[in-house]
């Protein structure tokens, strides 16, 4: 029996998945669970989107452009254009979720062997892009006690080597929620410029800004556009994770133009999914502000909950759904295993996302976890209480420890 | 401005896509182009499919489970069982296309430098998926002498190094139509289990098998179960090549487990198109019968045709929808370009593969084209009359050199 790959060896599970059997057999015991582990928004999709696709009259699924159908791509850029992001049909390749634009961007830009440097805790998917791609993080972290802001420029030059040909940021940040400021966003660019990097932007999260706060664009950075890659979804934007929809964008006429040889390879994205996603961008302010103000009370919510909860620290995240929180235990994987296979509350239990798996530089993330606030106030009432609950009975419980550490950081 | 990657330098353009913009020009210019370039069918996708995408009652399109719907796999392990492939629902992941199964079946089992054995002329896009895989494609040269048929074992054999890790198949074949039988997959079993190879079979045309031939399934071979890795798509199948569901099986569970770890990262396959590919497992037989028909119907007419053009000749497939046939011309590339550019017929042209881009040994396939037979007679009669006529005024015709060649043979 042959060997497997070296990289499917390497290939981590995925963190937010891997408890998944967990979760499965609590339900199979009868137990509500409320997941705050995933990134899956219980916002209904914009109807413009779901009846496009209902009253498509297409009788045979062709194949698109591997492009994308160039009348979607179009319309998106005249989305960008409201964005300030100045791109026109040519400059996008619609992918297969916001995934494959990260791995055309990887495959496209990189070589074996080259390091990217990406803030740490990051959204873990892209552990799995680099190694698919031969490619090495170099992660620079960022912490909780800075409420995850963008780490000094300083720690990102002491990385850079001769390798380094990139670097990967995500703003509004899965997991933190944080959002870099302009001025955060500057200092990037003049890094950027200096070493000649990529800069790979993940803004799926673009929507999600709070309290105000603008959303700067790496295509805002004027001066490296060459150097900028956009990577985009709409899976939560329109909450239609499942569309398999995103775009790669860049202003680099070579970078669109070698991804898309490796779209071609693929022949095309979804057919379905680009219906859906043409029609979503006829979605009404009005779904928005609805959402906006959803996920706004449900963030205030949470965070106030979770801060009063004794050991219990949380950021207030201006951005995305999701917030990592340190949390009064030992190790919040076993935590996490811990509340669905041995506690329960009323019958329920919670399901959170451990954030050493956000976190490449190993030991980092354990008393923290990622907990996304995708459920409506009353589940997120529960599920408060619950994780209240789980945290007095929880063996691991570490308290006092945790307590101190937070005094003496003030 | 960084330098793209080796990969994307390398990433060949798809020789079935290069010509499009001489295409777009042509149907600018008012001409009618007949594509027999692509595997894209003209018949109507089974309304079983189509109305179940119609009707869905979703409300949030959300991520599916990363190796698919259990519903979906569940049904598909029963329509394997009908096919003789006797596996269940764990024992695959539903794939984006069939292009996913690939690119996870050589992430999974192949390190980088690793090499594959492919009879060429294959199905182009191989060379991107081992690209970026980092795998090297050794090919062994099936002729249009032998139809295409098999090559001998000894000729794999000699191509063997300690590199060699798997062999790739397609039967029926893309591009060439040749259906391996029995005996010659019997030959491959001996040769995969001397060596402990991969098989990775790409059966994705497998009920489009004429004259009463049987389809063989590399998982019908009995003793390689751990060593085979079947690659699926509902492309062809069910002609709806834009819903993006394929399917990646083995028996040997470290490739599914290990497969699933890339499936998670990029999250899941589509969810419409699963939907569809659910819902066309009910097709009725009516309809594969009617399809069958037609193909047949087809095939006998655009074989006749060709053969009875001077300097022309084509096997008789006996599978999927094409024919790699020998044109009289100094170049097949030149000759496709130029009946775009070039030439017109009744403000007709014609656009053909040329099959260079199907063979990795360079030099070969110059005097041959891939030609799919994909739309209905009516428009075929047309193409073929218009190819003829092109094939009288091509100033690089070669028809004494062909015809005396085409004796030396007979």
């Amino acid at each position: 029996m042959p060997e497997i790959s070296d990289k499917a060896n390497l290939m981590p599970e995925s963190p937010i998945r891997k408890l998944v059997p967990y979760a499965e057999k609590a339900k199979k015991e009868g137990r509500k669970v409320y997941h705050l582990n995933i990134g899956q928004p219980d916002i209904s999709t914009p109807k413009e989107a779901l009846e496009a696709v209902k009253n498509t009259d297409i009788k045979v699924v062709e194949y698109t452009h591997s492009a994308g159908n160039e009348s979607y791509r179009k319309k998106l850029a005249q989305y960008y254009q409201q964005q300030g992001i100045n791109v026109d049909h040519t400059e996008m390749l619609i992918t297969t979720g916001g995934s494959e634009a990260v791995l055309f961007a990887f495959n496209t830009c990189l070589n074996e062997g080259d390091e990217v440097i990406i803030p740490e805790p990051f959204y873990a998917n892209y552990n799995g892009f680099a190694i698919t791609a031969g490619v090495k993080v170099k992660p620079v972290t960022s912490s909780i006690e800075h409420d995850f802001a963008l780490p000094s420029i300083d720690e990102f030059e002491e990385l850079i080597t001769e390798k380094t040909k990139g670097i990967v940021i995500c703003s509004p940040n899965n997991p933190t929620g944080y959002l870099y400021s302009e001025k955060e966003m500057q200092k990037l660019k003049t890094l950027v410029q200096r070493h000649d990097l990529f800069l790979f932007s993940d803004e799926v999260y673009r929507e999600f800004c709070y309290d105000g706060k603008a959303h700067t664009s790496a295509m805002h950075l004027e001066g490296i556009e060459n150097n900028v890659v956009l990577l985009d979804s709409v899976s939560k934007r329109y909450s239609m994770c499942g569309a398999r929809i995103g775009a790669l964008i860049s202003k680099n006429k070579d970078i669109v133009a070698n991804a898309l040889k490796f779209a071609q390879a693929r022949l095309c994205p979804p057919a379905f999914g680009q219906i859906a996603g043409e029609a979503a961008l006829d979605t009404p302010k009005e779904y928005f502000d609805e959402v906006y103000n959803e996920y706004i009370e449900r963030r205030n919510f949470m965070v106030d909950a979770l801060n009063n909860m004794e050991g219990v620290y949380s950021p207030l995240p201006k951005g995305a759904f999701y917030t990592v929180v340190r949390l009064p235990v030992d190790d919040s994987e076993r935590f996490a295993q811990w509340m669905l296979s041995d506690f329960h509350y009323n019958n329920q239990t919670v399901m959170i996302a451990p954030a050493s798996g956000f976190y490449s530089t190993p030991g980092l993330g354990k008393d923290e976890a990622r907990i996304a606030y995708v459920l409506n106030i009353e589940d997120l009432k529960n599920a408060m209480e619950t994780l209240e609950q789980a945290l007095r009975e929880y063996p691991g419980r570490t308290v006092e420890q945790t307590a101190s550490a937070e005094r003496s950081r003030q």
